[in-house]
């Protein structure tokens, strides 16, 4: 342990902490992430300090300009980090103090390293909340250019991956706006409730000095300070909440991944991605894997698998802060890039694919899938109680299997023979672009439904 | 398999399912507590079949009448649910068939299971939403009680469980006010966020009846129909952020929980709990144990279990309903009941509480607490650069550590060996009362901060 | 509080728990589970007190025989369980009192519900340990037997859920086989751990009674007695081991559950599932769904929701015994049950699904998927190095998908327009048969090694 | 996208992947650590190729010297490692080509990457096993001291964190010797179920070249290869069953972390950590926190969140290889790091730590410890029914802390209040030293229990 650390620790400790010690509590190899966002607190800190008088004016300028240097070489790539420093708050501490010299002890004055690390990492936070909003638009607007295009393309609506009903390929890119609609309100949500400061909280108990909390909280884009001290350092449940929304999110993205892989195969066929988003195999050379959907689609276990981690840390701890919440940084660090990776790839993706359409139209159209049309025919034409209706349609499936055919080849005396009320009229609904277009329902599969969410999104993004 | 099953499923199946298949199907062992959402559904989809000319007048009003008797022999406590009628809605409607005869048939023109189960699980988990918001508020009020007693009696503010800084006891209580009030915000969030109706989706594609689903989206107290009936039938992302906002809060009580349970220990005895929340041993007669605040701190991991058991089980999915999603509810169900029962309990617990005030100010005291603030003082009143203050501040405790006294009781003189600049007003910054009374910062532990939280909360709630 | 509970407690408290304590704290609902094993426990509990003079032998007796009483009422659905009494330790202990009166109260001897718990459950998990050894075996013989019918039925080896390289139908089945081999061994592993008894830790500390361990656990059925009385009230590790055991193998299960689902989709049409573990649809009477198999896929959610709940529990908690272990009990019987019941549906659908043959074998010869056997012909016959023999199929795949056919479809002179080395004896190695048949290294998918593993695995179980 | 990937993906792709699919797809970051294992793996396959005649032994000869350059490059520093590349395997085999030319180019017959990557993490995995086992008995090595040291100092035994009886220090450093050896015995269950060779599992489905697998197998210190290719090439298991065991034992190691934080607070004062892992505050000199502790308490999260995130990602993933599976090596090594660590740490923390035999034994003293020691005497001396004797005791505790004293400060007249059979000879039970002496059932408390279970664990370890 070097003299700069005792420096750090005062004077009550005869050893320093040895390998081990430093290996599994230094935090450098991670936190320097977060210069930016502790370079511009604690400039913002030194602004305050030096308009309340608490510091000079003089110091307070050389604090910020010497700040301004740090953050340039650490950008640049020429500072020098130092394990013994053990954070990136000491190491930017140490280097303004070579910079600056006796000024930067004063920096720390009505604040503490609680409270530092807990406003850096909740404006990091932050920002992740606008990447992810960012991201997720983006994969939004290239959704509405699938779905603009193939708002009247036919497609299977699947049900435990059985062919159900038709549905059209813009109604089912459709529905992932809707859901990344949600995602996107939840980051904005998170962002809005933890945008309050707690810088000046200090240790835990606030401050005797005559800071003004609500100028950092505005310098540094806060809607407020965090009114209770102790709060202010303890809790992270802001990260918690990001890790939250992302999981959502990444289940959201591994479900549209999974329908990629799955209508990526052979027996499939209903979408080609570009190479760009896909690899080769090493020994079999015809091979075009769809491998970025894979990443995406298991990319929530590293997302879920933070969240838990930061949860389970957080479990039981007492008031205030514990060194235990040290490990809040790797695993949002990990899950943001996670998440924001995904979002990209998946954005990439879906510019890319070309849906088949006459595989998705021979699809649709196999399997029965008009029956339902077939049962609320019967419903509205004969009048028949759905349940009933339901039986005779099941009956008309069955007739038709055994005869290896599909519903509409069935003859009208064939139709008869399971009820003798069908007439003629009911092959009007059992075409699968009859189908689609007959549920206008608001939210329906029909063209001109999923046309008009297209230009409600179009108008709202 | 029971003829009435076979109706359920059409003619197609020769053979019913077996035990197995019936065991890990059927659901109606848990999902009929969605007997009253799933009524409330069927009676506004009755009426909305019938103003609109889709069912006759009479027919509707037998359904909705028929409905109600369903209703009150499921609440009295005399209906005989079959699991081979596998879940609640075929459950309900089996016996509206009794009830009503045919009509009962007509109930399900417009709709699916699809929509239905959706339907019912998001009206439940509204339901909760609203239930923890009312259990959050309740114990807020509990906390509340004990930060206006107690807001200034001075207690040790911990750090690593060390005592770092005198704080009040009603400061520490606010803090679990405010963490409360960022989980409370987040139920009302998912709420509103999951405030759209998705009946009318039908099995996925909506359907061609001229449903009115703007009308039965009212009559049940959404804001709006769901815009995408594909998302409306496949997606559970509403449980899955009510399960996350659970167990942040589950976190958050599990802090408080494991604080009570330290502060009971014979060591710390801050805290003494009341016997209504307390039991003993069956072999140690003398045994108090907060069996209570064991439990709370406990239910974290059935609450995050559940969370990540529903985000493993919608990993992956393609869209739309797949059978996996059955697993949705008897997870959200479990957590649900732990979190209003944790929330109950810690509420009548910390009504019930006594702190020992002497034990807080006697632990407050001791452990150098006022370090801070002798360390404060050296740079307000000496000027000293506060890294220097802190280290100086550190030699100063180990001298008292070394003459095992406390810091007030070091003499001048021996202060001065230290650093010779100190004087006698040193000695007024060095009791914790003084010391709480100095930090005035906003959300500082000051009495008069705290006070002013208090009754800025009583105002709010 | 009844005077029963009272009694159960001692005479210290002034006051009952109110509704919620109750409503917390007891765990009658659930542990009642536990009643064979208690009741074993206690019997031999019991034996071993008379046997060492600790009971007089009639004492002994009258317990033992009360005990039995108790067992066949509970079995006998007679039993009245009181929530006053807690938990199923004093529902019995009550009951035998009542039966038998004054020696009842000296069962208790030299235990303490900590060690009883202890072993009870533990008891319970050991046999769960036996019941998915059974479970996973019957599984395994399902799987063996498809195996067998289908040893040199050629299907499609997929990576990246693309044809990769034909193999067989036998080959993969018995790539779960040994996947459940491990799974068994697990659970083996974990029984062998656990077998220890903890009856006689008493509280916490052992007693002062001449309680003679080695003779109860050996006549419970265990290796030997824990050798620390401390851990052995104090630790739920058998159970996080069970519990870990059934996580992975839920995870083999919910991989082959979604081939099953994605086999039996109209596009693959590898396997048709018996109607006895499929279902249909309410409003889609052509559907088939594989309910079973989602539902198996599903249930990895709350199978390893548990293990991270127990974990969540667990975490931080100091010795001994922590009233938050309550909450080990109905995770672990939540997740022993679906995993029963998963390898009791898995067994009976692999048991009845039929393999397409046809289907299999069409999709193994498309895809070019004998791609692999054309470059290792390059480097075996021609002396290429592999990386040249990959591009050159590389470029002989790409030339065929350019002219629309197939590898065995190229005239040899268009083979030889990218390498005029081949010869015409590269035929013998493009049809699948042929690729399959060549695969004999060791576990390789040539029926001939596939018969082999199968017999082997058949002289195993 | 350069011409040296293009080698490697052969020519069938038009475009490379761009940024977003470099960044989302290459491992080369992480997968550097198994350089060791490739190149190990690689020099036994080659060594197979050329003993069966596959390659020339001069070929084979190149290769394995020219991998064994490539090793020392890699462990020298001085290799270039390459995103272009994507991964370790391409990596070293780019370099090789380099060093010798077109040999390299015939390493990869009878193998492909997917055997490959399995065989490299199978390997590392098994490494990770062998230092859980190394520094589980490390700490346990640690444990077995301070028990020697400390066999009969008498501390308070804790149920709920409540006083309940006495026990001896070296019983309850016993208590995680015991823990510590099942999760040792996991560890080496995991090692010994790993131990099959992939290698010549090629890409799935075996190969058609003449391999000898077993030779390779037992080259790199397998028991013997794989059984099934498919397997071999497709399950992640073992690295599920490492985390598995990392997980429980990361939570035993959580428990004695949350002790040490307790024990070291002011209030508890059990034991004194040493310099060397703890750290000071930056604001408050007087600290010494017990960070180690803290952060060993932590880990239990991420190594959990490993756990279920490579889980998460298993789930529901057809056979064979999916690209979804290179998340399994991040998470896995993250999580060996941090077990690593956790016990280092913990080992030099044990190793350190000085208990307060004085602060033990008062807490052991107080709180009437001995009430469990008064029943039994109750019971062996008059005869009573234990439920009896446990009734009476809690009036005896009742009365002594209505009197504010302790239990063998009662006079027999007060006593005998309570119970007229009580005699002097009580007293005799009542200190702590009596109490633990007397606990000499098997695996009890009493120092002479202790011995024995120590002197076992010294010949064993």
């Amino acid at each position: 342990m070097t003299d700069t650390s005792n420096q750090m620790w005062g004077g009550r400790f005869a050893d320093g902490p040895d390998a081990i010690m430093e290996a599994i509590n230094a935090s450098i190899g991670f936190d320097q992430r977060l210069a930016r966002q502790d370079i511009d607190g604690s400039r913002a800190h030194a602004q305050m300090l030096g308009d309340t008088g608490i510091l000079s004016g003089s110091d307070a300028k050389a604090i910020r300009e010497g700040l301004l240097t740090v953050l340039s070489e650490i950008e640049g790539g020429t500072f020098q980090f130092s394990t013994a420093l053990e954070d990136i708050h000491m190491n930017v501490e140490a280097r303004l103090r070579e910079l600056i010299g006796e000024p930067a002890g004063r920096l720390h004055t009505g604040r503490s390293r609680n409270d530092q690390v807990a406003l850096d990492f909740r404006m990091w936070v932050r920002d992740q909340c606008d990447a992810a909003t960012q991201g997720i638009t983006a994969l939004m607007h290239a959704l509405l250019a699938q779905a603009e295009a193939g708002a009247d393309w036919v497609m299977p609506g699947f049900t435990h991956l059985q062919t159900a009903q038709p549905v059209t390929w813009g109604h089912h890119m459709m529905a992932y706006v809707e859901m990344l609609s949600r995602d996107r309100a939840r980051f904005g949500d998170a962002r809005r409730r933890m945008n309050l400061s707690p810088l000046g909280a200090a240790a835990l108990a606030g401050t005797s000095f005559p800071i003004d909390r609500h100028a950092t909280a505005k310098a540094l884009g806060f809607d407020a300070p965090a009114a209770n001290s102790l709060d202010a350092v303890a809790d992270r449940d802001f990260a918690l909440e990001f890790l939250a929304a992302s999981s959502i999110t990444a289940m959201h993205l591994s479900r549209f991944a999974e329908e990629l892989v799955i209508w990526s195969s052979a027996q499939f066929r209903f979408v080609t991605l570009s190479d760009r988003f896909s690899t080769g195999s090493s020994i079999m050379p015809q091979k075009k894997n769809p491998d970025a959907a894979e990443l995406i689609r298991a990319k929530i276990g590293r997302i879920l698998g933070a969240n838990v981690a930061l949860l389970t840390v957080m479990k039981g701890l007492p008031l205030t802060y514990s060194k235990d919440m040290q490990e809040d940084k790797e695993q949002t660090f990990d899950a943001a890039d996670a998440l924001m990776l995904s979002l990209a790839a998946m954005t990439g993706m879906v510019s890319d694919m070309n849906a088949n359409q006459d595989a998705l139209r021979a699809a649709a159209a196999s399997g029965f899938s008009t029956a339902t049309d077939l049962a609320d025919w019967l419903v509205r034409v004969l009048g028949l109680p759905f349940r009933e209706a339901h039986h005779i349609t099941g009956r008309l499936v069955a007739l038709a299997e055994a005869e290896n055919c599909d519903l509409p080849d069935l003859t009208l005396d064939q139709m008869r023979s399971v009820h003798d009320g069908i007439t003629e009229s009911v092959y009007d609904v059992l075409t699968v672009e009859a189908s689609v277009a007959s549920r206008t329902s608001y939210g329906g599969t029909a063209p001109s439904e999923v046309r008009k969410q297209i230009a409600a999104w179009k108008d709202r993004l």
